[in-house]
């Protein structure tokens, strides 16, 4: 079953006043794709915000659609589920590729540094442009996790619960793939210094996408999937310089098929984004004393990007602040990837947290 | 204590006949560096042969030095320490810097595809050239483990004991990474398909260098060492956009002293040789059984690269072979470079199996 939003649109805001962001500098306007699936009650009172991960968009139904069966949580019959596109993404939102009002050009490289807190307040100014007061529930995985705690944080009274998958601040071997990957970019002669115009390097896109991957999926994953095999069309490691192993090939394949779908500019901004979420720098020791959600963190056992044990170690940080936290890991040898590669086990989560018996708000 | 060898030389081989290549073409002449350490006894039964990881280089006592030490295991008072620098490298062995006769010029990207076998047959004919028939210990880590193996495998009689550490066929995690690292190499534009000359590309190299430190350290020593720490010398990730944090400045300088001191085509050809590996396609499903070495197999707890459940379950494998093998685990949170950080932990080892109780050969 293909579900459709009811509301597939932009919202455009700080056209006059300018959006200030966290680190500095400001947007004019900010413009923000969103969907929405289902319809709100008339006591406002039912909706669900979706946070996408790094290459999502606002159409959640298409990468998340088993979280959208009637018992899997997100039941369009009973709840109003909203998505919108983050900040620097490439699928509707201001980013990198909209036109920087100052210069008449798009943004490219110049795009300013957005943080997790700027994503969230943009999804605020369309709830409120949509009269959405409170939320039963912020979820999402990854950079979307990262999003939904800190709708926890900066706006505690508007949050009846939180549900943050595969997500913490970003440990040192994340930031250094992060780092990595963007140097990778800029080592493709095309990047150009982020001035790629219609020409964008491919090439250095497709291998950090590449490296990405590694850390999203698992080697337990890849050892039952690949093996030593090599590449299914044929080529032979042993006699040919080039010559891959079937891994290699499953990873070119992804990188092709990223490029196709986002943009160079995009993908350096929102890494960056991921880099600087960190709710003790923004404020302090006691950040979590902030939040009033319900809260449930959910790790993955094969997760290498954001192990378990540190998600699991962040919900003891809450729970030590007071906050109503538990902890569900999933038992998945698909890394981090599990949150959308394993969804029906996302799914159980969800919808017990969700049953009519465990009354939200 | 600064420990030099006895003998530091060359041997050159295969001047007429050519040395074939196990898959396929051959090197003519091959030219191996070699360094010696202590003397060898008048009964010559008693050489151990050290073989060295990706970048090593011949002169062991340089890059282990924690192992010769009188009660580590390298007593030289006792033992003849030999080491060779692996065909392909550019330690003084024949590598791609060498001048392939055919045509005058350095093999550059046309220096053939070797493998653990070929290197072996090079220890070999060094052992020959020495008058050394039988070793009391071949030991090596990563790659040097896997050549420990293969000895064991391609010459059974000539070798009393095996201690193999962080060392199994690379599995596909490791293979992807491997892939990676080369096409980063591949898209430097100083790369030139290989015909770089004097003017390497250097950028791709360190960036391949600091993928492969990812992979040979551990989240946990990173989270350890560098936290999410801004880079030391004042850079800020939340005000500049090319700002680092700490772990990213620390992969930054070892790629940059990786550089000066290793040859990018080499580094190809020794990454290719890790892939291709593999005892079973080699020797068939029983391959295991021509071992007659006492073999230990060494892992390390938080190798990402090499798993240690993965040694341990080759040492299951070899033992099912019914070969004497046993298996013993580093603790350790400094991942597969475990046993380069932590010798201290692989000398007691060492030590235990070389102690005169033992009795060897």
């Amino acid at each position: 079953m293909i579900i459709t939003p009811a509301i597939r649109a932009k919202y455009s805001f700080a056209e006059q006043e300018g959006f200030a962001l966290e680190c500095g500098g400001e947007l004019r306007p900010v413009t923000i794709q969103y969907a929405v699936y289902g319809e709100l009650n008339s006591a406002r009172d039912n909706a669900i915000l979706v946070c996408h991960a790094l290459s999502g968009s606002a159409e959640v139904a298409d990468w998340w659609p088993e979280l959208f069966n009637a018992d899997s949580g997100l039941n369009i019959d009973r709840y109003c589920v909203l998505c919108t596109n983050i900040l620097g993404s490439c699928y509707g939102s201001t980013g990198p590729r909209s036109v920087n009002p100052t210069t008449g050009k798009i943004y490219g490289p110049d795009f300013p540094l957005v943080t997790v807190g700027d994503i969230i307040q943009t999804q605020r100014a369309v709830l409120d442009h949509l009269g959405i007061d409170r939320l039963q529930l912020v979820i999402g995985g990854s950079i979307g996790g990262m999003q939904a705690l800190q709708w926890a944080m900066d706006f505690p009274t508007r949050v009846a619960n939180c549900i943050s998958i595969a997500a913490a601040p970003l440990g040192p071997m994340g930031l250094a793939l992060n780092h990595l990957q963007r140097q990778v970019i800029r080592l493709d002669a095309k990047w150009k210094n982020g001035d790629y115009g219609d020409d964008p390097p491919v090439a250095g896109l497709a291998l950090a996408r590449k490296i990405a991957m590694c850390s999203y999926k698992s080697a337990e994953l890849f050892s039952t999937r690949f093996g030593r095999n090599p590449n299914r069309n044929g080529e032979n490691p042993w006699a040919e310089p080039n010559a891959r192993f079937d891994v290699s090939g499953y990873l070119d394949h992804q990188g092709e098929k990223f490029v196709q779908r986002f943009d160079t500019n995009s993908y350096l901004s929102i890494t960056r984004t991921m880099d600087t979420f960190d709710p003790i720098r923004k404020y302090g020791i006691r950040a979590y004393e902030r939040i009033q959600a319900r809260v449930t963190l959910v790790g993955i056992s094969s997760d290498w990007l954001f192990p378990a044990s540190e998600v699991r170690s962040l919900a003891g940080e809450l729970r030590s602040c007071g906050v109503d936290c538990n902890y569900c890991e999933i038992e998945s040898s698909h890394g981090h990837d599990a949150f959308l590669a394993e969804p029906d086990k996302l799914a159980s989560i969800l919808a017990s947290r969700m049953s009519p018996g465990n009354t939200l708000g």
